[in-house]
């Protein structure tokens, strides 16, 4: 019997360039999968929280990953007590699951200035809201939006690791490291 | 200006009904978000771990959501360690994202008998495959799957607190906790 995988599902060459092909894509299109992954930390006592994010910015060369939020958030003080995340994305078409382990950077102030610039005036409304992200209000819609460079904060991802889990007819799983300079290496799914 | 909100985006009431009926579309039909949760937990070092997972059982009035998976999975020895995780919806449709924390239970061999008597058989062989899942394998498809009724476990997740977070042209945020008996409150996006 033909195993039943995508072309690049059975060269991890191949799906090594499809999974940073697909991570690109979301930057590029607001509809791909990758466009909101799922990011995953712990708090200092070592508990889980998963959010989606939006992802902005993808470097195959680096293996760097950038997402944007407000220094208020609770993921960053998560991010401060354990600099490190586990990012996901479920692409539901592809039956692809992509899944970063990452070492985090936090970048703000003037190290953030020049991302700053880059960022549409609608969108900096995301960065500066008030009452801060999280804290209770009386009613769904009692917080003001507005723009502050100083709530603005990068997430650097610095990937370490990068699994794919295809789940198709024959499920397929293949794992990535960069101790190993990304050779790869198939996994029992 | 009106509020571009859901009907049920304005009602704590509402909102929480509205969680638990698109946690239950999950359980019913294969193409619903809630199908296919990220289930995030936390290694004994207290880092992030990320992955798809496929609901099997939401129970509103008890507060708990099941999943099934391979006792030898790398999450079963997380959730050893640490019984808590994060599990997370994504439904880019409806613009809201589900984010839920909640303990966890291991229910294996006797406790988990009558829940395998109702796996069809096709999906029994998604525990007991060989070699185990995640173990380093020649090539892509150098497994076999095998149905072993000792390899499969459930994950029940008792929910602590449940957040809707609807991204629309407003978005508002609520979060509800067993200790308040699900009343909820509404939190700053």
């Amino acid at each position: 019997m033909k195993p039943n995988l995508q072309p690049w599902g059975s060269d991890l060459l191949e799906l090594y360039s499809e999974i940073w092909k697909r991570l690109t894509f979301g930057i590029l299109d607001r509809h791909a999968p990758a466009r909101h992954p799922t990011l995953a930390t712990a708090t200092a006592e070592g508990r889980p929280k998963a959010r989606t994010v939006v992802l902005r910015a993808a470097d195959k060369v680096a293996g760097t990953l950038d997402i944007h939020t407000d220094l208020r958030s609770a993921k960053v003080g998560e991010l401060r007590a354990t600099p490190f995340a586990a990012l996901h994305v479920w692409d539901p078409l592809a039956h692809l699951q992509l899944r970063i382990e990452a070492q985090v950077t936090l970048l703000a102030g003037q190290d953030a200035a020049e991302m700053w610039k880059a960022v549409p005036a609608a969108s900096r409304l995301s960065y500066g809201s008030s009452p801060a992200p999280g804290e209770p209000i009386p009613q769904a819609l009692d917080y003001t939006k507005a723009a502050d460079a100083g709530s603005f904060v990068v997430l650097r991802l610095r990937v370490d690791t990068l699994e794919a889990l295809y789940l198709g007819q024959n499920h397929c799983r293949a794992r990535f490291d960069r101790s190993d300079a990304w050779t790869g290496t198939w996994l029992a799914p």
